[in-house]
């Protein structure tokens, strides 16, 4: 753990480092080891954003000590997913830390201005759906990303998404969010001319096999636009909606 | 075989007989038995309609035999489903057969006038599905319904569908077909207010599972008053749609 | 949302809306925006019944919120379905809320006198299929149609399906309940003359899987006149029938 | 391969072997072994019955291989099951060997006269099913069995089954063959008081999934008194029936 | 309802009845309605047993009431498989009323003495399947077999097996209960000269699958004389068993 | 479909529709119906490409016939996917249509320059992979994007990727290939800090399940950015990938 | 049970037994029979080990009287897995029992100082898979074997598992523990030249279904030298693991 | 690519490199890529073995191509697996290339002689397992192993495989290999005291599922010591074999 970004630009500029030896040497780079986990500290950096922790499965004490390991490390912001109540309940002395029930996730720190380039649509077929777009939401939020919730618009009653058509057309990128057969993703794809993120949700029973159903569906649609994340991942969805809505930033950069 | 149509009128004529006896008795009662198969010679009476013989894994010999046999018990209008181009070449001398190679089957005797009550609307998703929806039409149309074909509707272009929407609204019942995501039954399921016979179909690759997913889809299909056949049974479908399309008729008998 | 029923049909009346325009300026029409629901309002109209609120997976503030928005829009008559008994205490002081604890529902309003067409049999498998049955029997009555139940008539004894024929032979449609194998559906689609929508149950062990083994069974039905629909799905079979049991209103009308 | 039954025997005589040991030692003896297979020599003894040639997945050369080793071993009734006929035409200069296309299997050797305890009936739900039933019924013969078909009776048509009720009363043991949703198991099930083996085939088509759903639904018969074999599994099915059909020849022995 | 069995019988004696329309009569004929179920009473005579009552997905009131029923109806032995202990103890004030919590049943009524002709082996593969294999031997004694337990024996250690060698040869059915691959039944299968009745169990983990495995192995037993029934179904195994065990008594009646 | 796209814009500018008015009018317009087919004349307005012709499970009348329309109509550039070579040889007089073995697809047009914003890199873990691989790249080009081809990089060599890392870390989106276990997807994506298309392959054998394998791994994938589209659909990888490549131009639009 | 290991070897020595039947004798021999358990005495003989108790599905009594059944027979130590904490606390008065919650698995007798020979790497994907590595680490070690624990090395930050290189070359044999898409597995495969044996951990959500896609995704994987063992099934990987680790010892023996 | 083995080695001398730093540099070092395929050159350096084609999905050319690029680079061994007759045919002019059918595979250069330190037994259950069986065999010995083929053993007749128990003791390693429900791993892995290579092979039908069902019971196995590879992987089970075979090698290294 010894060279440090720090120390990697310093060759740059001596010119001991090729920048793409830089960037090479920053990307198969650090991280703290705390035993039970290899906590990433450069992924800001390799990947524009910083390491979110996956709470489920997780153990209060884990969670809380990958957390203190980050904010030691100089990480302001950190989102933890699937994290429940009771577990939440446990750590909620750490410094900063805040719930969002709707999300059943936690943040520290602020999450940052959207930076006004283009807007992630969150589009739910049922009221059921909302907690996974809670967590997109969340997410994409604290990845620094403007968002609209358009909820409860499934393709039983289309008058109610037609009245939404405005919003469909103005995304970047639309998350699309459903159960039971998962129609909603095929219609926007069909209606939406930007990249359509489907995310299945368990919600239905029988023959929805847990979300299954949904996910065939969707990976089987249609429209042209429309890729698909696990089930109930409305984090993964987030996450891909926040690099499509940051392309561009890329390619100045080069 | 001793007990005829007649006697069992006659006993109810006579007194021997009550109605509900007669029914039972001609319920129960005649069929052909030609040691591979037994044939149903009351399934008119049954059921309000004629036999129709299930093509696919029968031998020309055996569709051949049945037919004579039908023909012999004085059925005059026979559909034969599932029927390939090579088998019927082989029995192509039965008198009065005719092929329909859009719908893969045969029939025997014109089809009936449509009676004239309501009207078979037939959607499919894509060009695809249009020899499931043949065989559905035929079959509609050998019961006696008119029937109003849809075809090239899918989600994907939603103003294909609504370019359409006074077929769809004018239909006693709707089947609607298709593979992939099969979110076609629901979009309709949610625009009718009719009944709506979903057919998935084995249009599609990979995770379409030869038709397992439209199938599933159509079985969580959010909108209400759809309800499902097995994959790729047009014929099924038209049997359902025929007996929804006469239900009136059969009260008035009461 | 600024032209409501009223001024529509003015517009009919006045000449301004041909009467195809004001249907389809209806049905793309009205409905409550409360947040986490757009409630449908003119489904009635639509489809020729009042919305009816899917309980499982909304939370007692949800259900409460929207039977709150309905009521004030006018419906007079409103069926919540999958209601836990527990979620019920939360909201029992909604006006007019009846539970059906045989039902796991809920209504609002009294049941409409049957409208004197045909009857709806719901036949069960089993004992255990009976809450599926009468999450059927509730729906259609709600919906205005007369209920027959015969349960317990499974194919393992026959002669209790035989005790009970005249009814099956006097359905407008029959709704065939069933776990385990399923066998039911077949043997009610051979013997009746009547459209059969068949209701897999979860009921039963090992490789039943939750009622897909039913669900398959009945899919593959070697009696026509079978159409199915999801696993336990009671609410979704009984809407189906009574679209049946009112099709020669549909036609009357046109 | 050096002490033969004769041995054995002559001990059991002599006092040298207690009779368990003698029926340890012939079961755990002696077999052909020709490189490709491990010919069974003494099965008829230990299980009552000469070793049946499973013909898939062999060549015409390790079958013909397979029948001389066990003619030279004084092997007098040989059935060779799953025998296409492309295959039986290299071997068919054997002696003795007769072919049986209905069944796609091979005998050597006559069938034994049925040695007239009890009847097995062989019942099919469809004319497709009766290549599995031949299969079963020719292994049933050659195994010394009295054997009575019944096809062509599927449920959908029940009256069917009910006029060849007496046959399916008067059974041993009935065996049950049926594809698509396999109900007919189920029925025999119910109306007979002997075991019912069933057997699943792959008739059907779509959501059959090549006979799982014919062996799901059998495998759940609401009848008690079923037990189920692999799908078109004939020859399996004959041989457990085979078995119960002596069942009282063993315990005279005893 | 109101032909008993004496009328039926005092008709065949006038001969009013043949014998044929007698046991046709007798086999259509009787049950008591109680509303949520229909109780079999002429099933002893039907099928040579009294009726049993899965307890499974019944009420305490539901299984209470059906008990009554049959007393009323002279019924003496009754057998309650699949009953919680909680449920037991609501209703453990029905008269007679005996709990076996190793099987998870009931009975009414002393078993009957095993009526001496042949022997039922219950093998086991491992400790956890033993209440399986219990629901199995309660059964079987209550219909009247011996039974003799052969239980923790499974193929990873084949000695143990090979110890209770003596008893498997002596069965007249075999009843191989197994978990995890579920191989027992093969290689008991290959050992016996019986009817192997194969039971897969829910024992296991992971790709166990909740005994889909075993029971998928045991369809595709290498071993002929295989048959099998659902996943920890012990009383169906005993039921066939049971008629296996009797079907001498059926033909020295013929 | 009297209102073109031009009369569409006259009115904007004429002050009768508002800018949103236009945009919807055009979104639900125009198609071309030739009986079989819809043909969505607009869906370069609409979606911001021409419309591509999914080339299985249609007749080469059925693509002759939409390709024609498609010309009378303006359009200049088409794609046809799924085109075998025995098809492609019936329609070759189809003017300026050319045949891409190796993507089994052909088009009608030069493919434009790559418009210079970003690369879409294409990776397969595998040489049997790249069929799929170049359907992707010949769709990406037809869209207006400039390819990079890393082909062969499979995890089980994991220098082999890397050698290619300057090209992976180079993209603006990455479509990764692969069949068997998947794994090249989730790799990159912990190595690359763009939005990943993971596309299944149907390569592999026995518990691959034709790709099913791998796209539940996918599916899975521990690392954040990759979505997943439908088993060897390089079409649809390249055409979302083609979305986000284009995502800036849309938002310099607003 | 009579003749125990002392009267072999004696048998041996005086020529009564040659080594070869002193073996098998050896082999097929002696187990305590403890009614619900046979337990094997001489496996430390037979397969180089003590037997383990399985605890999963086992009462606590049962556990406790195989536990002493064994001490009574001289077994030293004893390893009881899937042992749930309040199971453990039912039977903590058992002499020298151990438990080691990290591994949910108990101990009596110390764990042999490891061999010497070689190293077991036992690495994670993720901080979830870990109780599944802990059952593996202690079975090895029990079984005598050194262990080195790489942990949260997933494929996701591959410079993780980069920095861990040295031990993963430096292990006579890996044991790869991943859940979700399992792709840990292949790329360990790739970099290491020695047996890597696979575990899918039921760690992930949605379509991971409970480990089978992880499962699915290490029996196809690109790496050879990968083999595979049931879902979470740690135990299972370190007894082959260390199987492996001794094969020497075992041809130093011969 | 330019720094060879030797310029490594040379650098060690020189102490330029560590021997760490040797062993990493030529880990992550040299392939030849030709296009559409990246030939490994130093796997036998990193993993003690050439590089295997895997034929299956590739063309004659490239093929060709690969074995020219290898034998170029002086690789003298090498082993094309799934090699149809008909893709050799057509390469069959590359030197020294010979084909074996047995395994439908080809090598290049002599096999070496066995390095005489252990036994790999390979076990098949049926004469239809063979052609997996000889593939394995083949590879073993292209690796340097003696192999002892035990065929046609399955435990539907255990006194065959018992005849051969001494071959399956002396063994290094046993790989099982069995369709069907593939008991012959669990059987064996109780006997043995070695690992376990199973491998579950397509042969068997109906619920077989194309060896599904082999895989699962093997991953079940109740003996401990198994683990498990694809289906019809013969090779990949030979590759794992061969490393256990020679772990000691790697030991003496160290």
């Amino acid at each position: 753990m010894d060279n440090g970004i720090r120390d990697v630009l310093q060759g740059v500029k001596d010119g001991t480092y090729s920048v793409d030896d830089a960037v090479l040497k920053l990307k198969a780079a650090p991280f703290a080891d705390i035993d039970y986990a290899k906590i990433d500290l450069h992924r800001k950096l390799r990947q524009g954003t910083s390491e979110v922790i996956y709470g489920a499965g997780k153990t209060a004490e884990q969670i809380s000590g990958i957390i203190s390991a980050m904010l030691a490390n100089g990480q302001e912001n950190i989102l933890i997913t699937r994290l429940k109540k009771e577990v939440f309940d446990k750590i909620k002395e750490c410094p900063g830390l805040v719930y969002h029930p709707e999300a059943s996730a936690a943040t520290v720190g602020e999450n940052p201005e959207p930076d006004g380039i283009g807007k992630i649509v969150i589009a739910t077929a049922g009221t059921s759906d909302i907690p996974v777009a809670e967590e997109a939401a969340l997410t994409a939020q604290f990845l620094g990303n403007e968002v609209v919730r358009v909820y409860d618009v499934g393709v039983a009653g289309l008058h109610r998404l037609m009245a939404r058509l405005d919003d469909i057309m103005s995304a970047t990128v639309v998350i699309a969010i459903a159960g039971m057969e998962g129609a909603l993703a095929s219609v926007i794809g069909g209606l939406s001319d930007c990249p359509v993120i489907a995310v299945p949700t368990s919600v239905g029973y029988g023959a929805s096999f847990e979300g299954m159903t949904a996910l065939l569906a969707m990976l089987n649609s249609c429209a042209s636009g429309v890729s698909v994340v696990n089930i109930d991942n409305g984090f993964g969805a987030a996450y891909v909606a926040n690099m499509i809505n940051h392309v561009s930033d890329k390619r100045k950069e080069q």
